[in-house]
């Protein structure tokens, strides 16, 4: 098929009726399909069921400290799980803070005291009349609500091939003093799959912010989430970075086996420098007396060491590999050429990010929808909810069976055909 | 022997000698006991361990709701461990909201938000001048320590044998509009053992604010913690109370299994109005995706319904009891009729509160501690960690066997009558 935008208008009037019928029929069929949330399959979940024969009432339950895990104490988490997590990350065990089973909580909770308490005995953000956040987009709706929910102003920062906009990112980290933290995903970032350049690393690892208390969430999410074995990105580890420029205290690193293990049951860790951590701990042994060391002994028994780790994370891109490639490649097939849509093609992570024209977004999902398909809502991707050109789409592949994700592609890349020239004959 | 305040000096010189050197000899005896925590014991944890049994990697991990436990979703909870947890309770499973491995946090994330956002709408508690909560003292460390965190000033209020001086809590409550929460462990309250009256709940129930937005914090940590199968105390549920007054907004009832299971791995739960409960799940939602859908499985397979969870308890009865016996055997054959101490007997719970003469718990604690004997920190179960009579020990029996926890009291008792007799004769 030729570009959509070298057609004149009576052939995309054609194209439109054409278009419109298909989809009328798509719609007949009674879809019932979600490409909404970076859900793991029955069959990934299925991967680390032996993890549940790890533990049994015969079991011995003691930490490799001796302590009981199924007792009170260990704030921190036992031992050969901040062994796990820090090779997780690439950094040290002592420099870890092991979680309940979502690393988004320990973001909350780090942001939450910030607000109360001040970071490092800076002035609670709460206090404070400004409080910005950047906001690298597309990225995680999760991220976007708490600092939504929080007051704080979401400023949001165009994403490169490499990782965030970095001279807009040192432009407000440098010179604005109500600028006080960033979210990054910074390896297979979500939505787009990107993993940050060593460049853009170190550029990171050297900011100079106008605000002491100001910190990257290091959301490292997909840190060992490839897709292929032999085209992995590699991402500079970010401490080692900042320790050059005497700068560790910069960085929250978050991770967790959410997508290791048990989507639901799994466990999170956060990094931080002595300094920080110790302050996290002090807020931490006030709200809790400790995270559920049976999980953490579970999932060390169960991998052994990072090398199980890595190794059972072959075994989920054998699965996710296959869906990836059959949406990429009827995108490749069907909108090719056609000079109405881009997207990424992510070797890890959980998702595809998808450009539409502009302004075509929220109709491709509301189509989608309307056909039986559900997609993560047209904006999600920025800051409160507000795609400013209305053109990005996360297209979550990991949910639906690799036949399911054929019909869902095909209906959605009609969908963006039919809005797409719906789009141009208006612009005629 | 004699009541001590019967004693002439010399009696009490030649006492204190006597007792020093009785005192010299057991800390010469190099012991290391613990009586601080609410730990569980080894062999209370052992009850348990069939819950491990109770799910395998082959087994079905769907909620009676056909969920996947292991995958995310159902922020609130599987159903079936609503209930169970509801059913602890006395409330309907609507108003439950299943948390992670420790109802602490959820009360301190209740009370962080409520400084942040306010409550139902009200002016967040930070941005306040003043904001006070009640603390019936002697009390539960932790909950002192999460509102001195934030800055709330704490108010002591004198326990009775019925709970909480209710003159005391109605002058505050319904005239000072500053005071805007209290704490409460309504059923074998820490450390006293001591459960509310009917008419102590009533009068909660019927409480007339100056504060909208004034919350009890029922913490029901031991509600079903028995020691004596046909001497339980019964606790009026309080939500039924409320209703009769239409108060149901007025509290946050807690629970959690720490001390059903694992103290480390258990399941927590908040009970609470629908109008909380939407509030709740507002901010839970961007703070979490869920919390282990997997461990609430475990446990409402283990249990099946609250009669076999019932049934477990009175195998933790059966090891706490000797515990408890054993000390206060102790106490009674050596204290009694000295006119130097007084100590409750609870039926159920996990501590026995101890009364000192005034000006001796930091002393006889330190005594203790040097001889090998750790204790809860003097002054721990008040406010700011001030006892204002230096007179409040909290025994903790669960954690030593029952031989240790004989050679600790045995030990703790000497302490009482040395320090007791020293203190007297400054006084003669």
């Amino acid at each position: 098929m030729k570009s959509f935008k070298k057609m004149t208008k009576d052939e995309l009037m054609e194209l439109k009726n054409q278009l419109q019928k298909e989809y009328d029929e798509a719609a007949s069929k009674g879809l019932s399909l979600d490409m909404s949330r970076g859900k793991p399959s029955k069959s990934q979940l299925d991967l680390s069921n032996g993890m549940l024969d790890g533990i049994n009432s015969t079991s011995d339950m003691k930490s490799e400290n001796g302590s009981d895990t199924r007792n009170y104490g260990f704030l921190d988490g036992i031992p050969e799980a901040k062994k796990l997590m820090a090779d997780m990350m690439g950094v040290s065990p002592e420099n870890v803070f092991i979680g309940g089973n979502a690393s988004l909580n320990l973001m909350y909770t780090i942001v939450s005291n910030a607000m109360l308490f001040g970071v490092l005995g800076g002035t609670p953000w709460s206090k404070l009349d400004h409080v910005k956040f950047l906001c690298p987009s597309p990225g995680y709706d999760r991220h976007f609500a708490i600092t939504e929910l929080f007051g704080i102003e979401m400023i949001t920062i165009p994403m490169t091939k490499d990782g965030p906009d970095m001279e807009q990112v040192e432009k407000y980290v440098n010179h604005d003093e109500s600028v006080k933290g960033i979210w990054c995903v910074p390896k297979y970032s979500n939505p787009q799959g990107i993993t940050y350049s060593d460049e853009v690393v170190k550029r990171f690892a050297s900011l100079h912010p106008a605000a002491k208390d100001f910190r990257i969430f290091w959301d490292n999410a997909y840190v060992i989430h490839d897709l292929y074995e032999d085209e992995k990105d590699e991402l500079l580890e970010i401490f080692a970075e900042c320790r050059k420029n005497g700068n560790e205290d910069l960085v929250y690193e978050f991770c967790s086996t959410s997508k290791v293990t048990f989507a639901g049951s799994g466990i999170s860790a956060v990094a931080a420098s002595v300094v920080n951590m110790k302050s996290i701990k002090q807020y931490m042994t006030v709200q809790t007396i400790g995270y559920d060391k049976i999980n953490q002994l579970l999932h060390t028994r169960y991998f052994g060491d990072i090398n199980g780790m890595l190794e059972h994370m072959k075994s989920h891109a054998a699965i996710l590999r296959p869906k990836f490639e059959a949406v990429l490649n009827i995108f490749e097939r069907e909108l090719s050429d056609l000079d109405i849509a881009e997207w990424t093609k992510p070797k890890g992570g959980y998702f595809i990010s998808f450009e539409s024209l502009p302004g075509c977004a929220k109709e491709i999902v509301a189509k989608c929808k309307e056909a039986g398909v559900t997609l993560t809502g047209a904006g999600a991707t920025y800051p409160y909810k507000k795609d400013p050109n209305d053109s990005n789409i996360r297209i979550a592949p990991s949910f639906p069976t690799e036949e399911e994700m054929k019909q869902a592609a095909k209906l959605f890349v009609l969908c963006v055909k039919l809005v797409s020239v719906t789009k141009l004959l208006q612009e005629v």
